[in-house]
């Protein structure tokens, strides 16, 4: 688990990265409908999380170093306290709780949101948001950025909009060791669930029911959705890239390619291996598999001998 | 496996109780994005499946009774077949073996849809269509219709547009001898996996980790998707209804609760069962639990009294 | 000027001409923005002023022949009273007003739009709306539609969505005694202003300063607009069919066409007239002029012969 | 009439105050419908016109003074020539006499808009756009972006939009000499207008026809729209700040406001006066216009000793 103060100085880095006067706006992710009234399972937004932490949708997490704040502004809008919702839907933080949970100095509940925003954008020089990511949310913002254009002082209208992830997925790409250990948490239960996989295979198997060795495998150690669709392709289908279908039976002598990586704590693990489906690789399947494996071996030491990131 | 002349069946029986001089066009699921450049996996369309068991995303039923096209007119817009995009993210149908699969009098290629909607719309009295339901489509179609309304002969745009579910959805809730047979096979499934996550369950183990156990039992058998997001509440979760987080660690002496349905052929199971962790009730969870379970058994008893549907 | 009566009797007609159990929904126009804070004359939507006489932006008319409401139902959503918006911008009539002038059987104020639309939508079989013709209308409507379909009585929602103008813009084809009067004004103010215009022309004057006599004609009389943009071609500029540049300078020997129409409370008329700038057609100007006059004359009698109307 | 030089002049001095790797994106108004199939009079977007002088809608112009053009890059998409469509609707330049009347790099044609936007955006740092003027364009816009961000290399697409509102507005402030010039003009039509009105004024006179003989005045000199809506109160209208509706008949003993000024080569004059309709103040009345009056002169006395503009 990232603890408080690693979020609290994530935020602050990226902060420190931007322009004097500026205001930082990050919007979590919704709900997904997947039919009629059910939904899929939530996804939170890779750079929202990876700024909170927070597991609840349709927050905004808002960061100012504008002056006007002392040091720094940091805010956050949530979903409101609500007991009929909660009791359907499940426990929210709530306004109070979030103020301390996170540090902020202000908190918002969702109502509040358009208020939020204007206050926090007004008298801004600069923005950073991912325009054009999500239609709704470039709506509420172009909103804010014309209602203060349209007040009696245009001038409180902040004149740039930054992409906020250039900065931020650059931050990204330097892991803490707390990352390290969940991205090798993700590596090892991936792992263990290929394993599985290829223990499980026999000609007659399905492809789906390999997926479901490698899905309950992740589950099991709490890693519960997959980091991406999980392709388990039999035959010529290991030859479809992204072949996620996974409903072909496994014929004897079929190679077997297996793509697949569990997300676990936001971070995801990308393994792929192909295997023969009867335990062994026919003359001309190994000799294939042989020049791939030493390809990949020879460019790893070439990897190895030139970094030392890890 | 429904046949194609069984969804031929339904799809004439939809048509034969449009007004006269109508049409009705039923869109497909698209695909929804997880997290950047992933995406969940496809659910498609609930009518449109019931319509016609095609798998794609982004397809179109089309449908008329309108006397022009002889005794009734059916036609689909498919995905062109494109050998780049197949050898990345599987083979797709194509209009001509669509042709021939859905038995239809026209097919049509994703980049004809405008014009395929607006040769079917034209000169119709009335278009059977979900308005509202998703803002792309109905972008599409009202362009349509103002596209007919602005063509010199202005009485070419049909001046109704009927919901098309009152009618479809009354025809979905009398099931054929293939569709009890789906839903008997995800009860059948269903119940498995609330059996296994009993025989798991025990204290210290998380809720996810039956989660784990129920969608394994779900996928080994084909169903590679819960019909709504799985529940597993232990103690106070459990009186949340939509708990879905499923994160906690069950304590000896809680109740557990199981709310789960497997998704089979695009059929949905829906159970729910509660029980308890170390695998006895204490005195008054027993006591609860029969009387739910007396009011529930005499329900039952008045329901097979008056219905003869099975 | 339309008396009360004639407005209401309209409204009945129309709703005598829906289905059973049917809601029509008028929108009125609304300002439209010429450049930053200025907006252009207002122009009331043709089909809400044919059937309220109402001049006054953002309104919406709303008539049911349901029998819950008795006989007929007769609502409007109006703007607001507004001290401050009233001194700036002109007074409002306002909904208590409203209910007297119209004659309604309830009047509501902007803010409860969402609201009376429900309202008024919930339990009918069919609503008459012009979808598709402005997207901010079609957005409220669809909203108000799934908002009816998502509450727990699914059936509460119309399922038919029916055009209003076919029937509509029949009944707006006859003319009663008090249209006819108005239309014969706007055309004797037209015919003035042409005259006048003839009067005035001469080489090197401008195309807009003949636009600028007869719209002057126009405003003395009322009609503060043309009723479309108005023509007037010099020389080449006579051969492009919508001029409406009006910018050229006249020449001698040019022929002059102009193409205008008085607005005269909201009925336009619509005349064109071609003539040489020195007040004397040449030769051959004279005789293709004859051919058409020729042609115009013949194709009169032709109409008088069998048409009664007037 | 502005030179071509003035227009490129101005053109060079924005970018000069633009960052480095910078493209300025700023499109022309459109059409704006009035009622059904007719529209209100083209007004070109003061930007627009102020960059370029071009009176035709829905165009672009493209400015940027990235390294990889030279010195800069000038572009403008316009509409296409169309043969049936000049027909109907007038006369277009069309890309290849854009640009040598332009003196632009490349000249494109509406279809190519996308292609033309994608081309200048990418590889550059900075955008200058009015994000969130019109709905249209900045779908287009962002748009653009998204396609640069998904494609392979996702460094192309700019980090900063900003507002070019704020250079532009700035530059706008000091006038050239043909601007004053215009400006000039633009009075003294207006001046006129207001004493014609004055002249005309009588009890008995309706408010529209004071209208009237202002925007003939206005139209005669070539000046074919009011650069507002003209606002004619008599008695208690005038005490409404923006009382537009003109329709009230003058008394004897009221006072006359009339707010009105000419649009002249996209110049506005902005005159305000009040008068007595019949042509003699009441002694109340000539108190009241006295005192503010004076407070007028001592402030225009205050502004000249400090100021040296013209």
């Amino acid at each position: 688990m990232i603890s408080a103060q690693e979020f609290i100085a994530r935020q602050d880095r990226l902060l420190a990265q931007c322009q004097p006067n500026s205001v930082c706006i990050v919007p979590a992710a919704g709900l997904v409908t997947r039919s009629r009234d059910t939904e899929y399972t939530f996804r939170q937004d890779s750079d929202f999380w990876y700024l909170t932490g927070f597991e609840e949708p349709d927050a905004w997490l808002i960061l100012s170093n504008h002056p006007r704040y002392g040091e720094s502004y940091r805010a956050m809008v949530v979903q409101e306290k609500d007991k009929s919702a909660e009791i359907w839907h499940g426990k929210r933080l709530g306004a109070e709780a979030a103020l301390s949970r996170f540090s902020l100095d202000e908190a918002f509940e969702t109502h509040e949101l358009e208020e939020a925003l204007l206050a926090s954008i007004q008298g801004q020089d600069n923005v950073y948001f991912t325009l054009g990511y999500n239609q709704s949310h470039d709506r509420l913002f172009t909103e804010a950025l014309n209602t203060l254009r349209e007040a009696p002082k245009e001038s409180l209208a902040p004149c740039a909009v930054h992409d906020l992830r250039p900065q931020l997925h650059e931050m990204r790409l330097f892991k803490s060791a707390c990352e390290v250990a969940m991205m090798k948490a993700a590596g090892e239960i991936s792992a263990r669930a290929h394993k599985r996989a290829m223990q499980f295979a026999s000609p007659g198997c399905f492809e789906y029911q390999l997926e479901a060795e490698i899905h309950h495998e992740f589950a099991m150690a709490g890693a519960r959705s997959p980091a991406y669709s999980t392709i388990v392709g039999s035959g010529d289908n290991a030859c479809i890239l992204h072949y996620t279908q996974n409903s072909a039976q496994v014929n004897d002598g079929d190679l077997i390619l297996i793509d697949a990586g569990a997300e676990y704590q936001g971070y995801a693990a990308d393994i792929t291996r192909t295997f023969p489906a009867n335990g062994k690789f026919s003359h001309a399947q190994r000799e294939i598999y042989s020049v791939v494996l030493k390809a990949l071996k020879k460019r790893i030491g070439y990897v190895s001998a030139r970094c030392h990131a890890f």
